[in-house]
């Protein structure tokens, strides 16, 4: 029997490891036994979540079931179950699950994130985030309530409140969906109403730091912005936002009514990180992500676990800690895998290899035709940078049907403003 | 000012008298004012709604935004509201909803209906019926639970218990479940699973009467029971269900272990007969549609008030009530628009024209490949039929859009044998 392998986390980590440990032979000769665990039946694009909140694309496309992508791989059991806790054993350990419990020779952590509301959970239920495909049907959900609320309130003052969506967080999340809401009450919608002027909407992007995209050269912060405002956002910068309540968000004194609030700002790590190091050692940083070695594994603790992706605190060259993007985690999966088909092999006095990110870039689209590309020291803007998002995103999206579906979608919305996807479903 | 006509319900009578009227000119030469309110923001092609809960289409595929289609009719408002009361008024009346109050002087009701249980309301939750996005959105996560739980577990007879599904009611519905579900654990999930065999999946139609899919001729029941039987349905005419619980279903002496039991069997039409039968007159049958006359107004009550679709109880030329079919309700609402651009021109001497069903026919799809379709004296079954009703219904769909995507992922579902929504979503 090959080594076992559980690997919790379906996201970009996750997968990228199973995948490549799936064709990888363990110390013995033997596949490695993998055991892929994910509370949600699906891989999760989070990349175009926000265009399923914004009713470009429905749920199926941008996810795929986890089940369906190992068919062919005898050696890969997928397992829906909650992880709960973790026991250590003399080599290994147990990964205890709400309907099982997963023994392992190696622990491939990749849990990843959720939201956090820095310290106010109770804020949750009046300004969602868009980390899961329910986040992003509910959010679709109001947006579409909000103008057919609008439509029928007599009183200006309700439907101003009605008509005014805040978005909290000028990262890629926030001006993504900035952009599309714009977009939406502009074009989408405009012939759709007797009584609202959809293009009365107001679009609030509040970000506490002094730029939106902060990770981006500041020169694509400014076009960003620029391009934003032309499609009628407002950006409040250095902006805090100190209470979230049904009607709308307090910024210090400013009261703004809204009735629809976004929450793209913060990421917790998953509480699996803290379980980890409780059973097997190491530390977290003050965010509550795990600190992991130059392998990946816990630093300072039992050496058969691993933490990718959002979850794992690496330092870059620079000093600065990896940045939770799909092709860290993807990077950081396929790493692993090498890593533990090597491992065996390799005799005690030689090195360990070392992970390092090669850093493709980074990108953020503004609306249907607008997206900022930073690709070292190449940052272009407008156009053309759209068209290079709107082709990575094609590329990476896994599964053929789904990526044709997509660019048909794309492309249906670019030639005719409609949003395919404008359904209201009661949950 | 046109005549104000108020339009209960966006299915399919409701659409088309909808589309007809506002292109129609009432008595005095000005277009109707035309105000068409729905609980739902879509209109739902419910002939597909089974191909949402066995995961082969997606929601968006099968629904449209009631407004987007009325874009370029400025005559027509869509409002989405649920009616609660009418009031009569000397001339028309006024629909009372949650949100605000509708005037009208001519009143369209299509409000459909919903599911019956028999008097047993307490079934519902242990067996959802297939009405609306959201019931089969439920479905198709009960369905992939079960699965993901029977991989799970290890005692057989839990096992057994949720890899039977028990669908109650041998109509079209029933019957297209049951195909569906035969065929989606013999074919698409055969190599997802580690532990079970998802071909050792039992499936069990259930039926009171003698015979499956009673409206049509009886060598189309018999070619469809072969046909689901090859497939591995089992079929249980003349059975008739005395409980349902969370853990099955009581069948006379015989209690079937099932975790999921659809329910297919009885509809029960929408409470707003009955009040509209107390504002303006008129009566109801025993099931509780609404009796109209020739001309498909109230029978002996108002003659402002129209009742079309599944709703109202139109008796055919042989004395029996028309079916529950979409074209049915299509050319119900036609006609109605029709009478209303009339009948402002007629003399008094001339009588008014008359509602006649010209009945195209009717046909249920049996899996991936075969169907039964009945036409006056014309009756075929298996793949030709199949092709037709493949055809027919792509027809239908409304918008380009819908159809495209509809005819690609039938295509794909049936040279790879894959589903593409095979998403588990929390509600």
């Amino acid at each position: 029997m090959g080594s076992r392998v559980v690997i919790i986390g379906g996201g970009f980590a996750g997968l990228a490891a199973a995948r490549d440990l799936a064709k990888a032979k363990a110390a013995d000769g033997q596949p490695f036994q993998i055991t892929l665990v994910d509370r949600r039946n699906h891989h999760l694009f989070q990349p175009l979540l926000y265009q399923v909140a914004t009713a470009a694309l429905s749920p199926a496309e941008i996810a795929v079931p986890i089940r369906s992508l190992f068919s062919e791989e005898p050696n890969v059991r997928v397992v829906l179950d909650e992880i709960t806790e973790f026991q250590k054993l003399e080599r290994g350990g147990i990964a205890v699950g709400r309907a099982a419990e997963y023994p392992f020779d190696f622990l491939i952590l990749a849990a990843g994130a959720g939201h956090s509301y820095f310290g106010h959970p109770e804020w949750e239920p009046f300004a969602p985030g868009l980390k899961t495909l329910e986040n992003a049907t509910n959010i679709r959900r109001r947006v579409l309530l909000a103008f057919e609320r609008a439509e029928m309130e007599t009183d200006p003052e309700k439907q101003k409140a009605l008509l005014t969506f805040a978005v909290v967080g000028g990262g890629p999340t926030g001006v993504e969906i900035a952009g599309a809401l714009a977009e939406i009450s502009r074009y989408t919608l405009e012939s759709d109403f007797r009584r609202i002027d959809p293009s009365r909407t107001r679009v609030i992007l509040i970000e506490a730091g002094s730029r939106l995209l902060a990770s981006f050269h500041e020169s694509l912060s400014k076009q960003a912005a620029r391009d934003l405002e032309k499609m009628g956002v407002q950006i409040w910068t250095s902006t805090r936002v100190s209470k979230v309540s049904e009607d709308g968000v307090q910024l210090g004194q400013e009261f703004v009514q809204a009735k629809t609030v976004i929450w793209a700002a913060g990421v917790k790590p998953s509480p699996l990180g803290d379980k980890v190091v409780q059973a097997f050692g190491g530390r977290l940083d003050p965010q509550g992500r795990v600190f992991v070695d130059r392998q990946l594994r816990l630093a300072g603790g039992s050496p058969d676990v691993y933490v990718l992706g959002d979850l794992a605190h690496f330092d870059a060259k620079d000093g600065k800690p990896l940045p939770g993007l799909a092709p860290v985690a993807m990077q950081q999966g396929r790493f692993v895998a090498t890593l533990l088909e090597k491992q065996s092999r390799l005799q005690p006095s030689e090195g360990s290899p070392e992970f390092e990110y090669f850093d493709k870039g980074q990108m953020a689209t503004i609306g249907r035709k607008r997206a900022v590309v930073e690709a070292g020291r190449i940052r272009f803007a407008g156009y053309f940078a759209w068209i290079t998002w709107l082709f990575i995103h094609i590329y990476y999206l896994i599964g053929f049907k789904n990526r044709f579906f997509v660019f048909y979608q794309w492309a249906w919305a670019y030639l005719t403003f409609r949003r395919g996807a404008r359904l209201i479903q009661e949950s």
